[in-house]
């Protein structure tokens, strides 16, 4: 996967399809060697197909010099997020890119390499998709594709009064990890910065624990938009109130450091929970699931940490040293 | 689905979802009210699954002042299109669009109306997608789902030496009609103008011919990069010969009126049959299954041609009054 112009000049799209894409189907049949305008998925009877589509653009969802291998991992991971927060196994995904002028084989091959890392991790084939050039920035999209046992999907909307509130991993590595990236100084060592720039550009789907939260969980989502957002959307769609302890949330140990340095303790783990890219899933589950959820996780390699629970109500409230929370212009968003 | 600032403000974006996307959804279960991650596709035992994925970018595939609601439906039809082409029918679609800073609630109204009239017409629902923003040109993609009875799919590449070949329609008014959106002069009437135009905005998938593909093709692609580069594709995959008579690929009254007034008759054809945007499906068949091809287009309200044969060796070859055609430097790409 060569071309005589290696980066600047211009591709050929046919070339680019054969090189750099094809070996990326690992001979799936449902790809037809990229050469039909379509991919064929037989049927699986007993089994819900579960779809999620993702996009990303240069400049705002990854920053102009992130590696684009980096960049296609990023895009692959948000996806394989979607489909672990609902207890779906991968199973392929298509790929479309709009190139800008100027991305040339060795960008290409650079974002090829990230893919095929990531399929090799994550277990999925390349099954279709379109590439076109744009004179903007880099935008790229995946529809990503996972099974799951029929009816066994589990939705954002399940949450039950009773139900404890549980999240896997740390939350606010992302959103301190985007800063890290940018180089800003969060008064950190330089190898916190680099760990947390790390999770910002690589997020960490916690596929695997599909099983388990199949088989314990009521409501699950990933936490992309921020913890208290994600919630927000949880409490709405199910109808229930989803209290969250704030010194509960888990942080990782770059974090914790950041913040024991942060004058008003409270109001910074209010941003952690409202930042972005965590990529971890919150999930609902009776509480005498929590240890069965809690060992399936360790087991995994990632903490699962239980953080509040679900009552009659609306919206999410806080909790901080037993007292309801008053977050008047703290970024705790729609606190109503 | 009206915002506070009908233009050029920012649109709130899980409003947008709300009242411009979800109403798309049709209350489809398999979207789950765009309420969640990802969306579920119920096993269909004995049938195949059929996926592509289409992108389309402002000032590439549009022009920046066709209407959105055009530009709309063109993306949903070139991907009903690929469907068409390979007997499925269409069931529902995935969207990805990236809004520039200034598009508000008027013009994204208009790019959901389109959708909307789309829908009615071809039969599907919205399940799922993603909406972000760029700093670049309008950018969207279609992930379209389909069905095909299992194994029935027809492939590019199944065709076989004795074959006739047969294309819906007419060839080259797409290319005649990105020309007359331009406003160029073509030296034809203004209703041929904007005949011709339409044609270029608006494709006419081939949608409900699957059943008559399904029974009597052996090979088929639609025709979105030309007839001759199409056609090359099909010869390749298939490993045979598809011989063309230049003569016999069908023109609309408008093009036939331009072909009429060209000096060089027949690179004027060859151009035609270079040009892209045509969305007509191109299939090979049986010669004793022509018949019942062409009688279920004409039930379909349009003509299936027969223009050429099948035949063992490579490439392909046109032929212009019986004899074969001299192609050098005459647009007909790849002459092999």
């Amino acid at each position: 996967m060569s071309g005589p112009d290696d980066e600047g000049g211009p591709v050929d799209e046919f070339d680019w399809i054969a090189r750099g894409l094809r070996p990326l189907t690992e001979g799936a049949p449902e790809a037809l060697g990229l050469l039909d305008d379509a991919a064929v998925i037989p049927s699986r009877p007993g089994y819900d197909l579960i779809v999620s589509k993702d996009a990303v653009v240069e400049g705002v969802h990854f920053l102009p010099d992130d590696p684009l291998d980096l960049v296609a991992r990023k895009l692959l991971r948000t996806n394989l997020s979607d489909l672990a927060a609902k207890g779906a196994e991968p199973y392929g995904y298509f790929l479309a890119v709009a190139w800008p002028p100027g991305y040339g084989w060795a960008r290409r091959k650079a974002f090829a390499a990230g893919l095929r890392a990531d399929q090799d991790e994550f277990r999925l084939q390349l099954f279709g998709g379109d590439t076109v050039s744009t004179p903007g920035p880099l935008t790229a999209s995946v529809t990503i594709l996972g099974w799951t046992p029929a009816g066994q999907m589990i939705p954002r909307s399940g949450a039950q009064a009773g139900d404890v509130i549980l999240v896997t991993g740390t939350i606010g590595d992302g959103w301190l990890g985007l800063a890290a990236a940018q180089r800003r100084d969060l008064g950190l060592s330089a190898a916190d910065h680099a760990w947390l720039a790390d999770r910002y550009r690589l997020p960490r789907p916690r596929c695997g624990f599909g099983e388990a939260l199949r088989a314990c969980a009521h409501a699950a989502a990933d936490v992309s938009d921020g913890l208290i957002a994600d919630a927000e959307r949880m409490a709405r769609t199910s109808g229930l109130r989803l209290t969250i302890e704030l010194e509960q949330i888990p942080l990782s140990t770059a974090a914790a450091t950041w913040l024991a340095r942060q004058h008003e303790p409270t109001r910074a783990r209010i941003a952690l929970a409202s930042g972005g890219d965590d990529y971890e899933v919150i999930c609902t589950a009776p509480p005498g699931a929590a240890a069965a959820l809690q060992a399936a996780a360790e087991a995994l390699g990632f903490p699962m940490t239980q953080i509040g629970v679900v009552t009659m109500g609306g919206g999410v409230r806080g909790v901080s040293g037993g007292r309801p929370l008053s977050l008047a212009g703290g970024g705790w968003r729609h606190p109503g």
